[in-house]
């Protein structure tokens, strides 16, 4: 065994230059957990005459990936230079020279995660990825080890920044939608194009990958079904209030007899459940599992220190492994087959906002509507509108089936009685668990 | 290796039971997981004739320990049954035959942990004890692989059920001290005699285990400063409520400049602190760290199945070493040595609540003494008593030492003007990180 680990890191960004000071730093700490030295010696940039605020020798800099992927004294290889398929092909090619790879690219590991792991395990190397979901928060480590022996049956996660800070912003400030996301935007936690995280396509990216490793079921990207925020309104935020919720926007990933589901969604949850109180940019995931009931992982979601920090403790896990001879043996093929779960075996509660008509027998015809599609109310709420003989109704139902919902949705647009229907949430973190 | 491990439990009450039915249960996903069946093959019992929950033959259970330490077959002990110093015995024993070690023992790892873990690296042997802190919450493994990398400054923890339980229902409730105990009590979540957890001592134990692991240095359970919960008043809480705090008991572990202060006392808390809105039974454990910032793992801090989870996952971790014949490896010592701070190195912030007379100058010559002191002002409360000529003051300072809060106590008791000190309580959550 070498006593002087040598690292190669692709990509010095703002997690890039974490890592670098992390690892100089900590060299102390480091040294004494893993019984060697660790060094980062080469580094792919864009620019090698940029200053940059961590000491680097200027040999050690390049523009070539493949002098990091290629150089014969690199142990280990970081990725945080983001992008897909070229992304991809460097770390098979880093693998297949048995280079162990460390990452943060959430869209590679949620897209190609299996191929990657099972070229790691075939070349006898470690494929960690604990950055790639919830920045600074164990929570790979979390499912993967401390609740390794539970069945995992729900799993709720706030896995996206962007999106809890502009919630946060429209529920505690009052704030619209429009003035919420330029306020991310001018504080950096939104990017001048915002979609990827409005409409919840970074969530469902991070959810696939826990849902994965949750159910040990080969769970893909397009199997999550998704919706973003950008047309939740702060009307709808404040019915929620009134009825003691919170919008979230949740990755809900559920198993029950073998079969799946996942979903990201803008939610209402109960005022009273975990993640309701996960506020501002923070990230969390609430687990249920079997035996251990009600858990919650709370941490950052982002950042250039929080994401390498769980980098530098994958690297710690590399190395340790390296130690003891023992790097690609605990990756394990998922032990389910993926089945997932039909429209009719989706229950969920939903808080629906509609504009009816201010006239005799209208709600009426609304709960024959209900009743025929087997679902019932759990709460209800009229308010009269600012325009003459319009009212403003807001139902809460009990559980039912997708199938249910789809079938009413249908139907309710045709209810002479019903002048629009505003809005549609799922509501969840109440009632029998 | 073996294709099936043989799992010794000493102990099968609640706890006990619940490990052997996970066991059973997850029969299938554990021999995935691990690679080879689990069975429990001897078990501690106090009565063989028992009518039990579990299915065990009637030759696996035995009222002798060393049965259960002796057999050849046994590969791992699973200790449940508590105790200390025979316990200790018995499981160094244990070590000394080559047996892996998984213990729920607060008590016992609080004391002699380090002795056990020195033991168990000496026979290349395992020693896990994830179960002893925080029932479900994998957060001995959150501190040691999760934030391996980071450099822990600060960790509080909400640690014993009991305590939370009571303050929460005083807090939210307005319930005395007296009736909620007497309810805890009746609910199961308080013993008849409920002094250790009352008293904080329960805490202590697990204070000194997680600051040991955090720092890295050998805390003690005599290092911990303790006070309980017996004297809160409702009308602390209420004070406490109007300034925005919420009343915990909280295990405080923070170290600067390599020297480390760990408490277990009653703290008010910023109710924007995210510990504050964890309730009932509930644990929590924040961590604060140099890099990632702030985290939190929540969960049930007892219960059979919560804790049977994090040992059944530390059985998981003990038989994949087995199959890769690393046991004992990751076992090592404090890297620091141990230095505590001094009086004048603690520094917080206070609530102090006094009974004053209702005269001129009163205030004056309570803020004289305190500037003597140098402890400055940051909330004032005052509120007429029902008593003539007796005033209610409560007081939160900015922060200020150790040393200088003992003088002003010391003073204050000689004052003219002060009738009582009702309380004194540390102020955690609010102001600069």
């Amino acid at each position: 065994m070498k006593d002087n680990v040598k690292v190669g890191l692709l990509g010095l960004g703002t997690v890039g230059t974490g890592v670098v000071k992390m690892i100089q730093d900590h060299q102390e700490q480091l040294a004494h957990r893993v019984g060697c030295s660790v060094e980062v010696t080469k580094v792919l940039v864009k620019n090698v005459d940029k200053k940059r605020d961590v000491e680097l020798s200027k040999e050690s800099l390049t523009l070539d990936p493949y002098e990091v992927i290629n150089d014969p004294d690199v142990d280990v290889i970081v990725e945080v230079m983001g992008g897909i398929d070229d992304t991809k092909k460097l770390l098979l090619d880093a693998l297949n020279q048995k280079k162990h790879v460390v990452t943060a690219n959430k869209d590679l590991v949620a897209l190609y995660g299996s191929e990657l792991l099972k070229a790691a395990s075939e070349n006898g190397c470690d494929f960690y990825y604990e950055a790639s979901v919830a920045g600074g928060i164990p929570i790979i480590r979390g499912l993967a080890d401390g609740l390794a022996s539970d069945k995992i049956k729900t799993l709720m996660g706030i896995v996206n920044g962007t999106t809890n800070f502009i919630l946060t912003k429209m529920n505690k400030e009052g704030m619209c939608y429009e003035a919420a996301l330029k306020e991310a935007q001018d504080l950096g936690f939104a990017e001048s194009d915002p979609t990827s995280d409005v409409e919840g396509l970074d969530a469902a990216r991070k959810m696939a990958i826990l849902a994965r490793l949750a159910f040990s079921m080969n769970i893909e990207l397009e199997d999550v079904d998704v919706s973003g925020i950008s047309s939740v309104s702060d009307s709808d935020l404040k019915h929620g209030q009134t009825l003691g919720y919170t919008m979230k926007l949740i990755g809900y990933a559920d198993q029950s007899d073998a079969r799946a589901e996942v979903s990201v969604q803008p939610t209402f949850l109960s005022n009273d459940h975990p993640l309701a109180s996960v506020n501002d940019e923070y990230n969390a995931v609430y687990v249920y599992g079997e035996a251990v009931g009600e858990t919650m992982f709370y941490g950052p979601g982002a950042g250039s220190l929080p994401t390498a920090t769980s980098i530098v403790s994958d690297l710690v896990a590399v190395i340790t492994n390296m130690r003891l001879g023992v790097n690609g043996k605990s990756i394990s093929a998922p032990q389910f087959e993926k089945q997932l779960k039909k429209p009719e075996e989706k229950f969920a509660k939903y808080f629906i906002r509609l504009h009816v008509r201010d006239e005799v027998g209208a709600f009426s015809e609304l709960t024959k509507l209900f009743s025929a599609n087997s679902i019932s109310f759990e709460k209800i709420l009229q308010l009269p509108l600012e325009e003459e003989g319009v009212a403003e109704i807001v139902i809460v139902t009990h559980k039912a089936s997708m199938e249910n919902y789809q079938k009413m949705q249908e139907q309710i647009k045709d209810l002479a009685v019903v002048r629009s229907i505003e809005s549609f949430y799922r509501v969840e973190g109440e009632g029998a668990k």
